[in-house]
């Protein structure tokens, strides 16, 4: 099985070019680090997440997963030893300064990290990355102190952290929660409420639980203006950092989900004694400023997730259609003598793995320059570049959540297609991959609610300048391919859809202003997948840009196929025309398609009245 | 959870009247029947489906499913008692003549029955309905003794049956099986050879099951054309009807599947201990002329799974949203104070709505449709017209069988988002539906299979005619809705969309004819999906054509919408014309460009070598 998560380093020969990832050590910040370095990180975080993680991923998902028992969780046994290493190889603060408790790398490194860990079993890294983010919450917005006693503890994951929003009744609506917290004399407050879908808030990993908690203070503003955030430990931290009495935090049960079986997703009952205790996080009613100041990274992540899902599920599909025998040769079809061939000489499995694979490519290099673009913004010093940079990763940050989860589920869906009746079975490992993926269109904010923040909030940003920076990088990878006369074509056609993307955004938008919201933003998810495709096949000519020159080079006056045949790297410069030129030939007609569809605006979903939806 | 499933006759006005399903009675073979019959024997089969089935559908999900041990099957519990009520209330064999043990009604009218049956709990129905495919084999191509023992056994389900093509390594390359037949002296044949994914095949339901088995015959030719078909008894049947000894049929295991967990899926060794007796079924070397006479009908089985998957989805769905309350409507958007309402009210929330109703309603009419005209055909003694809507039904099976499940499968799924995260829990039904319903766009022939059929063998069937009268039939619907200005401009958008298909059809015969036969079939599933839209376009504007003058009786020269709003007939009506509006307005266009694609015929799939197949 080992074999199936790609090898980042060793395979994709062009990400690493395509963002210029190496050239990060030339920076004074990781001056410590040489391309050595990375590739001796990522190789040991390949060995961890195969050797460890990767055979905890089906055994997790049959065994019932996460059991709830009278308020304690048990993960599954073969999590134990994984998490273990998980602390000692120091993964998750991988990315965060040492003085933290980290290791100091580039995020674009990290990124190749995680996505070995992730793509091994989510369900499993879960329990270690969700402190991460609590701890930079923490690490942002948290005192002194705050930082001292737990920092150190989320970055190792010598300690769990949670994220806790959701509400039963408020659901995505944060702003409706109804939490409360009671300032204490002592400056701690009294917390009281219940939340649910809690990833990882009761296990049997870690001695602690750090749960940063959204609660509202008696008498604040109604809304997300009122809304105060807290640092709620299961078990209460003393000033010296030792462990003091178990917190008024109960979980109450977990959920029984169609995926994700290992992880626990909890409810939980804070103050059910009246006696949670917690510490403010930042300012008062200002809650949700630190969840949006998560959002990017958190959304990056979760796209990231997608991704993963479906770069497992594409390599375990493309290695069952080389080795499964099945029917004759197209070109055989009435010889009844003719041998039986593997299923990738067939053209619709062919067609179905290309599509996977322009996706999973396109979605990998969307993930890595999103990471990279945090990098860059942290390293530049120019304030108008910073803010240039800032306003891509903001128009962009949507369309990675959304499309990399769910493209990376039709992904997984069609991998079950290739295996035809064994992918439905639970005899490989791609029913279950696109099990655990259904979730990731949902959480981080629904791609419904990642529509409205692009179409609502992210267009308009900077009165559309944000979108504009997106439309310049775009049209800088286009003017590059326009010079190969091998791009030269795909290039146009990739310009044209840009040029009808902004039409339609232009369009859009005034649809809004003239007063018709609720037109415009019925079509905000349709505006926010053909977006997606436009950036798809940015991402792929991107890559061919760089691809094809090394090709030539490789392959000189001699057939690229034949040469390809033989030779890996070549193969591999030579996929990334063919997936540019698949995706912006086969897939991209059918978004201008989608587009026109949106430049129409019919009304129907809106002025249908509501009694008309039934059977 | 009774509610949810639709009532055809109550809820969905249009639907009769679109097939004339009530002037059935009026042709002399259903001279017993009359509209009152077909409403009574209806109502039963959704008090059957609702009472009985539908209470099976979690649970039988939930513990384990199925049972396998050491040969023997336990079926879920709860399964026993409403099979015992599908034997007694004879839904089986409802559309079967009553001198072989059926009832006798219109497969039309069947078609709401199974509706109810199937979208109640498919992994139950399955049990009873795999029988009446065999049944139905043996009633064609049996012998007058082979009817007399099995039919009446079959079509009541009393005893099981199966359909036993697939050997673990031919799969989806029938012809290439290995499983063999023996003659013996006393007219009988000794069966050898491993079969799989066989439905139904182990059980603790009925003292019998029937094995139609697909083998070779020693010395026969090669591939399909050697292949016969074997009746093979679980037990032994003597020729008084009487149960003899069992038979050498041994169940070594069942899959452990994503869905349809109450659904036994078998491994079966036939002839371990060299004791496996069979009866040639129909003519040496021609058992897959049986099985093929079986496809339309078994592929309108599984099309029709797929549609009663999405149905009910989308009616948990659009129940949910009715009740769930979160968010301010957007029109209140910038007051903080205002009340939050359902989320049926959230643009996005009812495009994800529409989108599901008008695949619902467009797949539902299809579905019938094909029912309705295998009634016809049999009706119908001129045989020119016999013919012509032979042709059509040949056309739209492989577009009903995949059409429905793809689109089917993504119904369920968008019914999980309408859920946000509690739709990926096991508290709501959806998952499920969602997990059972995957297996439909692979089982009954893939649906890259079935898009080969379309492509390679049903457009140029009678030299192409048989398309053109599909054509035909569309601008039939097309010419009347031109007549009614409120649907004239969408007929001609249709229109549009149907010449372009015309178009593309001829692009891909001339591009296969010209010896580009692999790229034009790497672009057989996409001209499936994009036919499948056509074919959309057409059922939905039928019911609009159908729908528009009830509206209009109903509302006068009142506003629509605020009729729709207190008259639920009128809400109906009206909705059939939004549900038009939408796909056509909408989807369409993005069709449109998926048709482009294929008129470009890009070769990447095809000459993409097999060494750029990588990670």
């Amino acid at each position: 099985m080992a074999q199936y998560i790609a090898d980042r380093r060793d395979i994709d020969f062009v990400l690493f070019e395509q963002l210029e990832a190496d050239k990060l050590c030339e920076h004074e910040k990781y001056a410590e680090f040489n391309k050595k370095t990375f590739d001796l990180l990522i190789n040991e975080a390949r060995n961890y997440a195969v050797k460890e993680v990767l055979p905890t991923l089906t055994e997790g998902d049959r065994a019932g997963g996460a059991i709830f028992d009278n308020g304690k969780v048990t993960v599954p046994e073969c999590y134990q030893k994984p998490y273990k290493l998980l602390v000692e190889g120091e993964w998750v603060g991988m990315t965060e300064d040492p003085e933290v408790g980290g290791q100091g790398f580039p995020l674009t490194i990290g990124q190749a990290v995680i996505e070995y860990i992730i793509g091994a079993n989510f369900a499993f890294a879960a329990y270690g990355y969700a402190g991460h983010g609590t701890g930079k919450m923490i690490e942002i917005f948290g005192t002194d102190k705050q930082k001292e006693l737990y920092l150190k503890k989320l970055y190792s994951a010598e300690w769990g952290g949670t994220m806790v929003l959701t509400e039963p009744e408020a659901g995505s609506d944060v702003g409706n929660l109804s939490t409360t917290a009671t300032p204490n004399d002592d400056g701690t407050y009294n917390i009281s409420g219940n939340k649910i879908f809690i990833t990882g808030a009761e296990q049997d990993l870690t001695p602690n639980v750090i749960h940063p908690v959204l609660a509202r203070i008696e008498g604040a503003p109604k809304g997300t203006k009122g809304i105060s955030l807290f640092i709620v430990p299961k078990i209460w931290v003393n000033d010296d950092g030792s462990l003091g009495e178990p917190n008024d935090v109960v979980c109450t049960g977990i959920e029984h989900k169609m995926g994700l079986k290992g992880s626990s997703t909890c409810s939980l009952t804070f103050g059910g004694q009246g006696k949670c205790k917690g510490v403010l996080l930042g300012e008062v009613n200002k809650g949700m400023q630190v969840m949006f100041h998560m959002m990017n990274e958190a959304r990056l992540l979760v796209g990231t997730i997608g991704a993963c899902n479906a770069s497992a599920a594409y390599l375990y599909a493309v290695n069952y259609a080389k080795e499964r025998v099945q029917g004759r040769d197209l070109d055989d079809m009435f010889n009844h003598d003719a041998t039986p061939v593997t299923i990738i000489k067939h053209p619709d499995v062919r067609r179905m793995l290309l599509w996977m694979k322009a996706h999973v490519d396109g979605m990998r290099s969307l993930c890595y320059y999103g990471a990279n673009l945090f990098d860059k913004i942290e390293l530049e010093t120019d304030e108008a570049k910073k803010d240039y940079m800032q306003g891509v990763i903001e128009i962009l940050t949507p369309i990675i959540k959304s499309y990399c989860t769910d493209r990376g589920f039709q992904v997984c869906g069609e991998a079950i297609q290739c295996y035809g009746g064994y992918g439905y079975t639970q005899e490989f490992p791609v029913e279950q991959i696109m099990r655990d993926s259904k979730i990731n269109s949902i959480y981080e904010g629904t791609n419904g609610i990642q529509a409205m923040d692009l179409l609502g909030r992210k267009m308009g940003m900077k009165k559309g300048a944000y979108f504009i920076n997106l439309l310049s990088e775009i049209g800088k990878i286009v003017a590059q391919a326009k010079q190969n006369p091998a791009l030269d074509q795909d290039a146009s056609k990739l310009e044209e859809a840009v040029t009808r993307l902004s039409e339609i955004a232009m369009h859009l938008g005034s649809t809004a202003a003239s007063g018709k919201i609720k037109e415009a933003f019925s079509f905000a998810t349709p505006f926010q997948e053909v977006m997606g495709d436009v950036v798809m096949g940015w991402m792929l000519l991107w890559r061919a840009v760089i691809a094809a020159p090394k090709l030539d080079k490789i392959v000189g006056d001699k057939d690229a196929a034949e040469v390809a045949a033989k030779n890996k790297e070549a193969a591999f410069y030579l996929s990334q025309l063919k997936t540019a030129e698949y995706f912006i030939n086969s897939i991209l007609p059918g978004t201008i398609g989608k587009m026109n569809a949106i430049a129409n605006t019919n009304d129907a979903v809106v002025s249908t009245p509501e009694a008309c939806f039934m059977g």
